[in-house]
């Protein structure tokens, strides 16, 4: 007997004959003989009807009174399938984030969670019954106003629940049955990965693989719950995702899958003089811009000159605001110019075996420039690396590196790199 | 400046458009020096779409379940509304019932209110904000849990909010312009009744007038709140509904208006034998089969058998299950036979000046008798005169009561009785 948590999103219960199909699972685990806790999102397209009710009343609606109307569409999909479940035969009782506990700070539409006191689902399991919990909100406690996570934070809330009633599993149904080496509809041979470190999922999630929110997967790095992202729609075993341990450190294939990401755009500022400040200067006036960088890019200044340039990726909506920040920083900072291009893309592989594995990178270049792909810019992290290449090569940047890394799914022997020299 | 409570129902706020006109009166009336506090309903069809979704996953929801799905509905008319208000330039909360401090019993889809504790509403008001209360909800103090009071609770929340909040009128908005001298699809000539006593309203109202729901209007009465039924459409002035007093005893004439209800059936057990107990086995087997008996009628039973008839209303769908309950009676109690027809309707005449004058009820059995129109069964409170007639004749009846009350609306006279003989 285990105590199992399932999320199941909007696609999931997106109307009557989903929900009663989902309604049909929870209850054979929990004939099973598992404790059974669900957190549901709302149906299908109700929080976009929402927000497009919202914007015809008030194009600038307070933020307090959205989360307010966002909350009725997982209200409706929790009684809905607490509903459903009773008619399988299983008692079930839907609890909103304020009744499961779910405890968060007051940033309406973007909280926190700070503590989860699951005191009401303990007992509901305790009665035998199941435990519906309504996904993307919480509870402030000053205000005991009503608050949500943000987009796709049902995650969020599956997995801190699972931490705190030390769930033995954290279930993430989606409409695909795992996460895969790359997007399927990129690359027709991708496959899925049965397995990834936490650190791996964070790295493909924040570069684009829309496959778990990443605040779900840092709390179940930092709080150790093991996820697993399956299929609601099929029995199969779908990817693991788990913390690597001392006693079972993954012996797995040195590269995950490969990321790729469409909606960034890249800012060049041209001929920054090398001095201390500079770049602090620079960032500060970006921040107050409200521009969201991601990878910052700087080459060590050439002698003759001793001026560099700096670039960085941020969302693609961001960027006129970015570049127009700067243009007035132009004079003071005494840059030549600034260069932006909405018309990029980052495509990221991502391993955690990429640690002890030399002639990764040399291997990615090589099938880059073999297809003739331009590189514009490199990043990488531990077990990561990007490149910006145009936006019209992204898809063939994507397959050609899923290939030469042996991701392809009729191939699967995996490649050993480092001894082999390339 | 006073304290407004305004309520609003679904077909005051079906869409962004008409919710975006009931935010402009809103902020109007605060505009002008007044408090205001709304209670609103879910937005047009919601809580019948909620329905038939829940219909689809579970015919037999638990009760639990489906007050949470369709407490749904007010959340979001409410954040919708208050974002409306805000886009008028007027700070707006809103509040679910548990925030509003509208605490009821346990009885899921028909609870009670048992007390409001509007602290946070008076402080919404303080900071000079509009408070946007969610009709139809409340939550029961053991569970946390959000209970509903019952199709039309929305007048009750408010009605109950205006007592606890001590506001000097509370205005129910309708798709009409106050309450008329009967239905006016039903009499073309029909008038709007500028005043009528708290009394009358719950006559009208428990007798098939659909204006506001019974247990708005005993609260009202219990807590001395003045009502004001007006239109949502319009800037008329509606129906005043209030106590009278000694000092304004309502000096308005002697009938207020004909109510009709299509909804009732009528049974009649014939040849009771007429001993202490009959009819109490009578009706107690009758509760036990759960049906709702309305107006009941015993004549007296004759010298020469002993024997009476009893008769009842009850809503017609109960009339099958009271009417198989009594035929098992029949050899214990010694009764003829059980007579059952669910083809009628009931008529009834409405006025508080019926106490002090004479002759309105042979007026009444006048005009029916001349128009033809045969009466099954009378009943009678102080202010109130019901006949059962056929229901293929119920408009005609209506009419012609209205017409000779001088309820048309061309004779703006009103008919004086006793004095007249008639």
């Amino acid at each position: 007997m285990a105590l199992i948590v399932q999320k199941f999103g909007g696609s999931s219960v997106s109307d009557a004959a989903a929900m009663k199909r989902v309604a049909g699972r929870i209850a054979r685990t929990q004939r099973d003989g598992n404790d059974v806790v669900v957190v549901v999102s709302a149906m299908g397209d109700t929080t976009d009807e929402l927000l497009d009710l919202a914007e015809e009343v008030n194009p600038n609606a307070p933020a307090r009174e959205m989360d307010i109307l966002l909350t009725a569409g997982e209200r409706i999909s929790m009684s809905l399938l607490a509903m459903a479940i009773e008619a399988e035969g299983i008692p079930a009782r839907s609890y909103t984030g304020q009744q499961a506990g779910v405890l968060t700070d007051s940033k309406y539409g973007k909280a926190s969670i700070v503590g989860v006191v699951p005191d009401r689902i303990r007992r509901t399991l305790e009665e035998g019954q199941v435990a519906i919990v309504a996904g993307f909100q919480g509870v402030n406690a000053e205000a005991n106003d009503v608050t949500t996570l943000g987009r796709g934070g049902s995650d969020t809330t599956a997995v801190a629940l699972a931490a705190s009633l030390g769930a033995d599993v954290c279930e993430i149904y989606t409409d695909v049955d795992g996460v895969y080496s790359a997007d399927p509809r990129v690359v027709s041979k991708a496959r899925r990965i049965p397995r990834l470190s936490t650190e791996e999922t964070l790295e493909l999630a924040s570069h684009g693989a829309k496959i778990l929110h990443l605040r779900a997967v840092e709390f179940a790095r930092r709080y150790n719950v093991p996820l697993h992202v399956r299929s609601s729609f099929s029995e199969l075993e779908g990817t693991w995702v788990v913390n690597p341990t001392e006693e079972d450190p993954m012996e797995e294939p040195i590269i995950a899958g490969v990321a790729h990401d469409r909606s960034q755009g890249k800012v060049t500022v041209v001929g920054v003089e090398d001095v201390p400040g500079s770049a602090a200067l620079l960032f500060t006036t970006l921040a107050e811009a409200e521009a969201n960088i991601d990878t910052i890019v700087q080459n060590v200044s050439t002698e003759a000159t001793g001026k560099t340039d700096i670039s960085f990726t941020l969302p693609n909506k961001d960027v006129p605001a970015a570049a127009a920040a700067l243009e007035n920083l132009r004079e003071s900072l005494g840059f030549e110019e600034v260069q932006h291009n909405g018309n990029i893309g980052i495509v990221s592989l991502v391993g955690a075996g990429m640690r002890s594995n030399t002639g990764v990178s040399a291997t990615l270049f090589k099938a880059l420039a073999d297809a003739g792909i331009n590189i514009q810019m490199i990043s990488t992290s531990e077990i990561r690396i990007s490149v910006v290449v145009d936006a019209q090569e992204v898809d063939a940047a994507v397959r050609v590196i899923h290939s030469a890394f042996g991701l392809d799914s009729q191939d699967t022997e995996a490649v050993v790199y480092g001894g082999t020299g390339r």
